[in-house]
């Protein structure tokens, strides 16, 4: 038995408390959770000074589709967020047996095992970009998840993969994504080899953070999988990665490779330097890392398989457990205790959904709207919310695409748009609101009718995330998947998740089920279907299944075209 | 040789004067025009007190899709707006030799020739609602082109026409429409009998105001063939009119049967009571009545067959000349004389152009838009204009469907609606501004590739009507269609187009063509197209034509099913 549970004992569980810190893209929220029932008792958040280096780097231009962000954010983060939370807890930091991280992903960068100067332990991952020599230059920073300048290298990495018949890519629905670990890495190889070569180690933020928290590198089996291409005990083969450059072949085996540790498993133990910079205890449970969206599915309250999470905001990421391996089209991936230690974790995921209504909201709808909104004193969403709700489906007469970032779901293709069919001379703005609102209701339903026709069935849908905030939405998701629609309780999701971690990390749980079980939040069939609502989406849910399959299975190749046209205007002229 | 002809040659042709006056859809204005060269030398304009009736008439609330007008307003607005032309004008009202007229089609009444008040003559063709006994009977009323309440009325009409195999119904494009005389006279019958037994005649506003200013009644060519359904010296026989309804078989014979006449002839001679009315000469000529759209034909100069003229306002209407008879599939009708005596006139339209531009204006433009407009002192359709005219063709990615007003054209649809394809993220309400501009554009190709493709080769393309103001528009119009665009000279095309037909009538001129050659105004290729920008429409279009068939012509009847479940369920709540 170890330290922190011999504690946690001590003190009783009502007396224990855990914290989650979830970095997100522009910050880092610490939330201090009570280990005997999950109630959160106290959170702070952190913005990162340097949020999203986009546009320049130390007076240098970044080329498009650039994210980097700056290491030093987040260990800044937990040194301020992690003592407010504490504070507003209004616990004696004695309290906390447990500490545990979640975080974006794919955001990973290179690191070298050097000591830094505070850490007070011999390794300590220090980011090159933190070397005084390389910090002008782009590919010694953390690329951030939404980095997209390693699309070709994406590109050649599905070339090559399906060309060798590798099995591995079936488990990513056919297609690796370039916002992930190998493509990231390829262009460091392929832009900057100097870079390359110096970087040690390649490594998720999510296991680096765990690395300046307990001193000691681990690799978590949720990146690993989902995000580094880990399946069936190994990485992709030295023969696959010399295929894409003969200088890549030993990437996996030099700069990644490590134990892979469940979720849920203790990494560590807060180091002395890491205790002074959050104000917690030396020696506590440090958790075994994790990523946002994954860590959200216990929180919920259930790892059953069966339950569906989505974790719905500006897109949407679906979670879920299931006890065979079975591959499902379009999946993001599908990982061996990727949520869940001792069952295949599945995720899927839709490109756009809470971008497609702020992108509306921006650019569709005419200042009368926005005026009667502050009129009224509500966000003009919440506007076009009640205004989309006022008439009963169908009433519209629209259907529409959800693809306005393309789509990662079934079809998984960026090259897809958005189209919108129905319009006539009394459509109105919040009519098109809503039917955008209905189409990513649409791609909810096609997703589970995937997963249900492939051999994993969802039996229960969760949402989670900040949309569950619109109650009209909540309710055409309910009345549109004709299910009842289970909300999670808590407005912290992945925070309480990382608590759930930190709690069994702790010892305090025997597994995260039960932590689960015991600490999440759920409010069960908060939205129920409307009989004669679903029945008109049916309807529609048909008409959507037509246009998705005509425009994306091939049939009319129109939005690649215009796509291809677009970019080759843009590029030289109108010819 | 007539009285006016001696006038003329009296008054030298420099000094000779005309006036045409174009009843619109809210008010009539005249135009002095010179009869030498077509010279505008005044005009005025008198709005209609009365304007559309389309909501409530006397206090009696109208059903939806009705639209009335009061032909007072007609006869009050020659009794202002012809002095006021003719003051603006500055010239001494005995130098006008001629007046003519053209109307909206079809806009049609109910009349008896009793004797009007203050007409001074046996028969002035007394419109039933000014009958004290009738004014509370709505359909004693005019009922506007617009009103669209006869579309059941007209169902049954091309349904009879189909099943009986009635030639006729080809030389409209296989369909007649809700605004025509059939439609509208026969949904008299069915709502207020008494109403169709009282009327003597049912006559077009075209030839009733003619009626008026010379005390004789006419019925033009134009409006017997395109709204009248008079085809080979005919209307449809009582055989098939029975079929329609026992009580309806002899309404060509009693109500529309009359000698047709020429365009540019003469109707009569201005009676004593009109020339007090206008303060013209009395025993001028007055010339046979017309529509608005036809009589703008000649006076862009050209009769020429293959001269198309698109006459693009909220909706467009293409006319233009042939020497052969041909089918063209979805022209709204081609009549012989129907344009200029001696050829064939075709008819084709688009219904939503402006009218589409004015919808997304006020329902998809952010206010942010609205604001730079108004602080640049420019109007919000001029500032989008400009925005659209920003990038080269194919940059925005999108490709639309112009049907927001169904389809009139090829495939003469009203149950078919808009469509927009190719929506990202990043797409901006300019960019789909100018989706739609080019939509209509490719609409027009689509027309005029029709009737190339029918034997009725188009040689010219013309342009007149309101949307000209657009430059911008313009320029896509002749890169769509990669043909050079002549540009109407004038601003008052029906008014000129009304003026040419009067010094035809007047004996000024031998026909139409002869004076539209001398008086007509045109500025020849305006907009030349841009080889570059027409290559990327061309693959445009290519898109547009593949939507419009997969849309249109059955392979997906998504838009009939939308309609379809949206009357349904705003009728009877949800199911």
């Amino acid at each position: 038995m170890d330290v922190s549970a011999n504690k946690s004992r001590q003190l009783g569980r009502d007396d224990a408390y855990v914290v989650g810190v979830d970095f997100g893209t522009l910050s880092a929220r610490a939330l201090v959770v009570r280990v005997s029932d999950g109630a959160e008792a106290g959170t702070a958040v952190s913005e990162y000074p340097h949020g999203v280096i986009d546009r320049e780097l130390r007076g240098r231009e970044l080329p498009p589709d650039w994210a980097l962000q700056d290491p030093g954010d987040y260990t800044d983060a937990l040194g301020v967020a992690v003592p407010a939370a504490i504070r507003d807890a209004g616990i004696d930091p004695a309290q906390v047996i447990g500490v545990a991280t979640d975080f974006t992903a794919s955001t990973c960068l290179p690191v070298v095992p050097v000591s830094d100067s505070g850490s007070g332990s011999g390794s300590a991952g220090t980011p090159l970009c933190q070397l005084p020599d390389l910090a002008g230059r782009p590919h010694a920073y953390p690329k951030l998840w939404k980095h997209h300048a390693a699309q070709p290298q994406a590109d050649r990495i599905n070339a090559a993969a399906h060309e060798r018949h590798e099995k591995w890519i079936n488990r990513y629905g056919g297609k690796i994504s370039s916002e992930w670990q190998f493509a990231k890495a390829l262009q460091v190889l392929d832009e900057d080899p100097e870079i390359y070569q110096l970087a040690d180690r390649w490594i998720e933020a999510a296991d680096w953070i765990i690395w300046q928290l307990c001193g000691t590198e681990t690799r978590n089996a949720c990146t690993a999988g989902y995000k580094g291409i880990f399946q069936g005990g190994q990485y992709p083969s030295p023969d696959f990665l010399a295929a894409l450059d003969p200088r890549f072949a030993s990437f996996a085996a030099d700069k990644l490779a490590h134990p892979i540790s469940p979720l849920g498993g203790r990494a560590g133990r807060l180091t002395p330097a890491a205790a002074a910079r959050t104000g917690l205890p030396e020696g506590i449970a440090v958790a075994v890392g994790n990523v946002d969206a994954h860590v959200t599915l216990p929180a919920a309250g259930s790892c059953a398989p069966g339950t569906m999470v989505a974790i719905m905001g500006t897109s949407t990421c679906h979670v879920m457990n299931g006890t065979e391996l079975a591959e499902v089209p379009g999946m993001c991936g599908v990982v061996d205790g990727g949520i869940v230690a001792g069952l295949w974790g599945y995720e899927a995921g839709q490109s756009g959904v809470g971008d497609i209504f702020a992108w509306f909201t921006r650019n569709g709808v005419p200042g009368e709207f926005a005026a009667e909104a502050r009129h009224r004193g509500v966000s003009l969403p919440q506007l076009l919310d009640e205004k989309a709700a006022d008439a009963p489906p169908g009433a519209h007469g629209l259907i529409a695409l959800d693809w306005e970032n393309g789509n990662r779901s079934v079809l998984v293709d960026a090259g897809l748009s958005g189209a919108i069919v129905g319009l006539t001379l009394a459509t109105t703005a919040p009519e098109i609101y809503r039917a955008l609102l209905e189409a990513t209701a649409f791609g909810t339903r096609l997703i589970i009718e995937t997963f249900n026709t492939s051999g994993v069935p969802v039996t229960e849908l969760v949402v989670a995330g900040g949309l569950i905030k619109s109650a009209p939405l909540m309710q055409i998701y309910a009345d549109v998947t004709r299910r009842p629609l289970s909300v999670i309780g808590s407005e912290q999701g992945p925070g309480l998740g990382s608590a759930i971690h930190a709690a069994v990390a702790a010892g305090a749980y025997p597994d995260v089920p039960a932590a689960a079980s015991a600490m999440g939040r759920i409010n069960r069939d908060v939205y129920r279907p409307d009989a004669a609502h679903s029945d008109v989406y049916d309807e529609l849910y048909a008409e959507y299944v037509s246009l998705h399959d005509y425009f994306g299975r091939g049939a009319n190749e129109v939005m690649y075209r215009l796509r291809a046209i677009r970019d080759r205007v843009l590029e030289g002229g109108s010819r």
